[in-house]
């Protein structure tokens, strides 16, 4: 689905890149020729992928493995690198037409770049909501909600919370008592903070996610019963920085004693699982349905694939790269990629494969005695 | 707990089985002997499993490995195959007891049957509600909500949101702007629908499930700090087709630029994550905690095992089957069953091929050395 | 984050003790020496891990690992075993510091005497609200809810439901229709209780938890559309002992026919996700992640590690121990413990033992024939 701007109010290419924020950024347009309205005409209407856009949206090439789509592409611009753009001239050349048809935005870093038009996009089609409280909210007297937040209907905020500038509270959200949201951070409808949870700036936390609940702490308690547990009351909190995004349904647990701490720019997919204690350094990412047991730190600027599941008590250094669907039961102390799962077969080759599997170490053994021979 | 409904409205079998959606099934009424009442006056106030199923509650054989348990059986009436029919009329002879004692329904699919008479029971049991607003959803004026649907308490209807004639939306639903909701399709208690996602009819969406939430999009922005990441908007929607079952928890994240996709009749478990731009072909069904990474296409006909995880950017042709705990990482374009798991043990052996896989490669060296030999 | 309370409400360490519920602990104090205040004057402010906490907080050693840490703790008292006593007393005169600095409680068991101190401040911190039902709460004429029960802003209680004592039902949960929720236990904010769920005394349910809905039933439905399917109501109910805590954003399904049942003082942590039918033993404890299908039936005492998944119709008996990111596809009648993973190891490792994984069935051919010359 391409976005629609109402064009009459969309600048032409030059006003869009000084309306977006292109600080890191350095770009030059390139004119497009016959088959496209001159430069100044050009409107941009809206964004989409080179292969469906029109002659009213923008698109991009980041990875040269699509730059042989240019060639046909239909857009008003797409944003390339100076290597794509070089391409495209050749390949054109190659072609016959001397004209250049598309007009180009050369970019050391079209991706960003078109992250951030995107962001300049997204703020005119969904204008945030001015300052107000929705009358269906229930707010606590004692809270504080900076006058331009948003806290939206049916929303619960509890004593003590306070609640920065243009930070925005969907619907159904419950905040627990003394929680503090920063300035600009989002939440998306029916998020669920307990007590205590601290976030900072720019913050956007996605619909059903669950932050602070109880860790999961027991303590053997042979009187009740044969095998009965009591539960150890959690009282630590979770600290979040800024620019951090939370999936929708994931949880994070409060810490027992001490907290959970998540970094600046931490990015959290959907359905993840952050047990108690555990700190995210700086800038790590983790892609959907991982789970991390309590008590692990992991570094700066890590990937976690999804799916992966780092156990209890752990320490990942920084720029380490689990792969998907990895568990991960030991320290790594090394930058790297890291991986373990069982390569997927032919179900019939799979069941002949597992029974040798169970047999490895006798395997090795007869190995070993056949050497000795 | 066996369904208990009023045994003075619930009709004699014959009535029943008129009163129920038998298209696609064919069925005859075998009376069942002396031992349960005559048919006219055999009355059904329930289903039940056949082990516990009393003389007033219906029950069904589907699988033989169940059939010896009919000689036994209690009930009012049994969905049996023609086969099973045959195995328990040989059984009674073997057993010297000349005289039928059960009802059977003779069917030639006894689950689809009891599926459907299941269904009969539960229209009896919990009747659509009236179409009705309750006074504490907030709904907004700019939203159609046909006379005949039916909004719970505290649902949150948003600008632009159509919802089609028989439609229920469960208490505290979040109906983002523009989405549109088919005919008789039916929202548990609080689901989540961002804005812009559509739905077709009949489809049924459990509680906690979160569907076109933003995908996970990051471009790096090294301007910021090393490591750093700027959110790439996602403007895509969710386009979800007739008669699609969605579970409780489960996560649908909506496109970047184009939409996120199910086809008509999928059906998908709990706790399931399906990445932004996934298409889901017809009547694929997923089980639980089941992963899917971005911009993944799946055929139709499809079954996936239980926290099957499936990588990004993959294409999975029809009729393939995933088992359960599976990763999946590369394109299958071949019906059949695929796996990918380390079989279990007891620990201490694990530990000991544990040691050995690590050292798989050097053993099939050292196996091909010894060949050489 | 230490906990703290107002100190001068704080008993001293005897009062404290005798405060707290000591049933099936032994205890006696060892006063501190001259660097702490004399054991009279020993406030207790709160608690907190050993290497952080302060002149006016309690801390414990549990694990002989830390022991070494009590040299130069600064706690007003510290619960140990004996043993740890009796190390402490021998590491400070091998230090020659004759006079014993810290106060010790010598307990036989100081975890559960922590948990059971944590209880005590816990009540003192939060102590549980007075009965009322918030007026936003949306509560079915009726429902039977205790005088001493509390219900949050915005929850919807249905009708025929009952609340039992000093009960606690959190904002914006959903009690559907005919639940009943037993003595003192407590829903975090935004639970889902689907109708017919029944649990005992003193649970917790942690927030976005799903209780009750539809298991994954479906039966083929060929007359629709090859592949199609129709769904199986779901006519089962769950119920939940007493003492279960069940994690945030986990799930459980309703039964079939009959119900999904959780024993006594069964632990489940978050996002986990039980199958219909499902039957769990008492005192059995799951770590986050781990996926039970249906049908399956699992002993008392166990303990399933983070991620494991179980499949559907298997019997696990007591005192089994399932390691994290196990799949179970079988039986297990024998208590211990067991595991499958493949273990993780640098990627290129990985990439070379895959290659070998695949073939294994024809090296074990291969080291036989080798066997055999």
């Amino acid at each position: 689905m391409p976005i629609l701007l109402d064009t009459t109010k969309a600048p032409v290419l030059q006003r869009l890149l000084e309306e977006t924020d292109t600080s890191g950024l350095t770009w030059t347009i390139e004119p497009g020729g016959a088959q496209v309205p001159p430069l100044a005409e050009t409107r941009v209407a809206g964004i989409a992928n080179l292969e469906r856009a029109g002659p009213q949206e923008l698109s991009f090439v980041s990875n040269p493995r699509y730059q042989a789509q240019l060639v046909d592409a239909r857009a008003a611009a797409v944003l390339v690198t100076p290597e794509v753009a070089q391409y495209y001239r050749q390949a054109l050349s190659e072609a016959g037409r001397s004209q250049q048809a598309l007009a180009l935005v050369v970019c050391n870093s079209p991706y960003l770049l078109f992250a951030r038009i995107g962001q300049w996009f997204e703020q005119q089609l969904y204008p945030a909501p001015p300052g107000s409280i929705h009358p269906s909210a229930v707010v606590a007297p004692g809270a504080r909600v900076d006058g331009s937040a948003h806290i939206g209907p049916l929303a619960v905020i509890e004593e003590g919370v306070d609640i920065g500038p243009r930070a925005r509270i969907g619907a159904g959200c419950f905040i627990g008592a003394g929680c503090r949201i920063g300035a600009d951070s989002v939440l998306h409808p029916r998020v669920t903070l307990y007590r205590g949870v601290s976030m900072g700036a720019r913050c956007v936390i996605l619909s059903g996610a669950v932050i602070g609940d109880d860790g999961f702490g027991f303590a053997p308690d042979p009187s009740r019963a044969k095998g009965a547990w009591t539960k150890i009351p959690q009282f630590g909190g979770v600290r979040i920085g800024d620019d951090v995004e939370v999936g929708a349904n994931t949880t994070i647990d409060r810490g027992a004693l001490d907290d959970t701490v998540i970094g600046n720019g931490v990015k959290i997919d959907n359905q993840i699982m952050i047990g108690h204690n555990c700190r995210i350094g700086d800038h790590t990412a983790m892609a959907a349905c991982v789970g991390i047991a309590g008590s692990t730190t992991i570094g700066e600027r890590c990937s976690i694939g999804g799916a992966a599941m780092i156990g209890g008590h752990l320490t990942i250094g920084d720029d380490v790269f689990i792969s998907a669907a990895t568990p991960v039961h030991s320290n790594i102390d090394k930058p790297g990629q890291y991986t373990g799962f069982f390569p997927m077969t032919e179900h019939g080759q799979w069941e002949r494969n597992a029974v040798a599997v169970r047999h490895l170490a006798t395997m090795a053994k007869r190995i070993k005695a056949l050497e000795k021979k």
